[in-house]
């Protein structure tokens, strides 16, 4: 799995144009209207960026052979030409979640909870790319990114409806929901 | 566990003096005279530096909660008095580890390589901090930090031999072995 850096930019320009941001959890994230995605190291931000979200792809903390062998057998790549919506999910879990040891944060996160599962369910449909922020210094541990087709947008909420009923999500003491639609550039 | 950023500066000055630095495997580092730590973000590299490795304290990724308790029982902190020698290892591991899921990864660490069982072993005389690299794009993929007394540098030989040894060794493919004494600021 490659280590790629992504910079998530709120602010007045960008590729995705903001639907709606709701605060789930924790402090909100101040209100944008667009979302610039970009890769690498990059310290320019944009002309009126208001915050900027950094997060790096790694290799997976829970999954086994099995589960890893289901996901590749199903899921698809992210920008294809259907899916024009898309939600940016930035996360941050607790101390007590980063205090357990790895098989309680497996049992907690599949056994019980069962994410892995559960995102299955939902493939190919929903496509997605989680985002390591924890090692960065970032505000928030994870930022996952879902893309997918206008007509999956009911199915989306009932997945993070469902996650968010999870033991899991009692560990997630900030979570902010960003919803967006691809736009034309201004 | 607290994410804390620590740098590792090596060149002519440092709280740290150079007894020798050996390639394991892959590419060297140069050479310097002393090492210094110093905590946080810094971009501000003291004068005469040769090189700086970076890297970040996180949550653990393989250890069991039997496992936790065991090592909390018996390890000690770094700092001792008496601890005047120190190693510092920085390691990268190749795609094919990285590439692996998280059950399989475990089994060649633990349940075939007794990575932790070893370490185990050498406390409280060895004491170590781990630092995650590989998530800031950094070089290495972590770099580990042992400190220990004078009498036990043999102990700590037997260590390294031993884990070299392993299977799960057969992923790393860089390691710098870098030892230590405790000198006078210069």
């Amino acid at each position: 799995m490659d280590n790629r850096l992504y910079n998530f930019i709120g602010g007045a320009a960008g590729a995705w144009r903001v639907l709606k941001m709701a605060t789930v959890s924790g402090a909100p994230l101040p209100e944008v209207a667009r979302i610039e995605i970009i890769e690498g190291e990059n310290d320019s931000a944009p002309e009126n960026s208001v915050w900027r979200l950094r997060g790096v792809t790694s290799y997976e903390r829970y999954v086994t052979r099995a589960e890893k062998d289901s996901l590749i057998a199903v899921q698809e790549g992210l920008n294809r030409p259907a899916a024009t919506c898309a939600a940016l999910i930035p996360i941050r879990k607790s101390a007590a979640w980063w205090e357990l040891a790895q098989d309680e944060r497996r049992a907690i996160l599949e056994t019980n909870s069962k994410h892995i599962a559960i995102g299955l369910k939902y493939l190919p449909a929903i496509a997605r790319r989680l985002h390591h922020s924890r090692e960065l210094g970032e505000e928030f541990d994870f930022l996952t990114w879902f893309e997918y087709a206008p007509e999956d947008a009911g199915a989306f909420d009932e997945l993070v409806g469902t996650l968010r009923g999870t033991k899991e999500w009692n560990y997630v003491e900030r979570e902010v929901d960003i919803r967006l639609v691809r736009a034309e550039r201004l």
